[in-house]
């Protein structure tokens, strides 16, 4: 497969498309996700309100929930526009950052999961292995959190939709397939957000293919790929982050020959 | 009329007296705003607690509502400011991000408009026209949403007060006088958050002088002028973020020549 | 006393230990805090859920409060997320931001200051004077105001916990000792959450050593010598955040030779 072809087909897509992209996300990451959103040529738009949420799905291409800042009106506000989403048959993106840190992170997670048509879920290797862990009332340790690729085929099996694992190799696994992602720069973990920048990049790529598992792929090679260009030189975590934005927003034109995906 | 003076002198009216602008923003930009705010000379301060709205409205010299991340609780909270912002005479400028995307977002924006004094009302043509639309009970094209000016003067007219439509070319309508401003760079479309900074830096500059259609002209078009140098060289999204806060700090050193007002 | 060694210390034990620093803080400068936090080698977490706050600070290795945008809910995780801290037994920092602006914030400070162990507190002359006054049934002025060192030894009296007054001259006030900190730049005052920065920067090294007022001091020492490294070439503000960052990334690499600490 030529993935970098497929990657630039996605870009090509979302440029054209302009998709608007719905974020109920942290407070941390919002300027960063939205700043991320625009350099992807994909319009994002963030809206909590209850009054709200539904029509604001309604009207986007994808929905991206984000337990970050967690509180219980985002999570009521997050299950209604899920539902809108799901009605329309848009994908949704669920980000469970901190899921294993507290009970209610664990637990609100699982509740998004059981109760919404959630597409694709991403976090980190402790995250998801903590929401596989709780699923079936066992430690994380249970379910073999040494490997990201036993947690993914776990937390897939369980929930049943595409699983992303991301770290220094990102496991992607699908219904039909899984992929192994190894884009991607250490100094991603010295700015705050780059997990939830993922998890915004695939919330974007899924309107650009109908294989969850391929264009959370894609996705996630491409957002690596960028982090690739924007450390060479090792800047400092403040330059980093700007300079992210700038390869994000340069993918046109540089492309993306580069990105390095395998079938796992 | 000389209107690089002008703006130079405003400039320095915010330089010399500091004024306190209080915001009720949306978290997506707020960061920015505040950042803003510092580099034109003035003071920021958020504050959004019903507990404490009216006593910090008091206390300022403009007064900001944007409503990019509205709840409920933050209408109370802008109601109460804004009417302390009335009872002070102090300035209060309007921007209704969004409106037209949900009901909640432009109801909550005509309410604004009807119950407070708002001095200056900026946003982008869709989000004029849905007020405008909506106040007649009928569609936007209706109001003839292909001309910005058709726009601004419509709501100008069923509203009361200074109307900024802002686009590649600004349009500003006073009771007395219209001003086309033609500042600005394409590069602003590609952050989140760029039309929120001019609806700030409306607010800043109309602590400098009593006429609030002047004013919006003068600061939209030295935000505009900013840009405009921030762009040079044609930056990513990342950088140019960085440099416009840079250029706005610089305005007093590099100075105004190059604002582009007309009357309309 | 060597105090570079000593700052250099406490870096490296951060580094080593890579604390989980848990914050409520306000929404203007969440980002900003967070990514300082990695900057330094520590782990930010943010959460202000009731329903989680408790547990995060009970996994958590200093607690940060900061009120700059402050609401009734929040009061009541920092009292929740305070008490945990408290039993615990980890450093727990509050930022008064604003205090002495509106009642609200001046009272909810103090309220803090009451109910929870707080072990160090941190503000500018006019917050620490305002929470002083408030304290005494006085205005600010009557404290002695004028003098950041009066300020800060009258708050350490009625609170009795370490107190920094930053400014010019940072002075804290603790138990056995005061200290005087002179690094820092002028820029700092040119971008938000400078001093919000600083106060998560006390969080972070209350974890490296025992003595508050000491370790206060190593904190906002270091954290100015960053920013006078930043300030070289004087940037404008969009640049200094960036290069502020850096700078503290890079703390470990070029030293901390230039840290201008007295015993006061």
């Amino acid at each position: 497969m030529d993935y970098a072809a497929l990657a630039r087909e996605s870009l090509d897509r979302v440029a054209a498309s302009k998709p608007l992209i719905h974020q109920i996300t942290n407070v941390v990451v919002t300027n960063d996700s939205a700043n991320l959103t625009l350099a992807f040529g994909a319009l994002p738009v963030m809206a909590y309100a209850p009054q709200e949420v539904a029509e604001m799905a309604g009207i986007s291409q994808a929905l991206v929930l984000n337990i970050g800042t967690l509180s219980e009106e985002e999570i009521d506000a997050m299950l209604l526009a899920g539902a809108a989403a799901g009605e329309k048959g848009i994908p949704i993106v669920l980000d469970p950052v901190g899921a294993g840190a507290t009970a209610f992170r664990t637990e609100s997670a699982l509740r998004l999961l059981r109760e919404l048509p959630i597409t694709v879920l991403r976090g980190n290797r402790g995250e998801i292995g903590a929401l596989v862990g709780a699923g079936e009332v066992r430690g994380v340790e249970a379910t073999g959190a040494e490997d990201p690729r036993q947690v993914a085929t776990a937390a897939h099996d369980a929930f049943g939709m595409t699983v992303a694992v991301t770290g220094a190799t990102d496991v992607i696994v699908g219904r039909d397939q899984t992929y192994l992602v190894r884009n991607g720069s250490p100094l991603l973990a010295g700015i705050t957000g780059s997990g939830c920048m993922a998890t915004a990049t695939i919330g974007i790529f899924a309107t650009a293919g109908d294989d969850p598992a391929l264009q959370t792929a894609l996705g996630l090679a491409t957002y690596g790929l960028a982090a690739e260009r924007a450390a060479v030189g090792d800047p400092g975590p403040g330059t980093f982050r700007s300079r992210l934005l700038d390869e994000v927003a340069a993918l046109g034109v540089k492309g993306t020959d580069g990105v390095r995906i395998e079938v796992g």
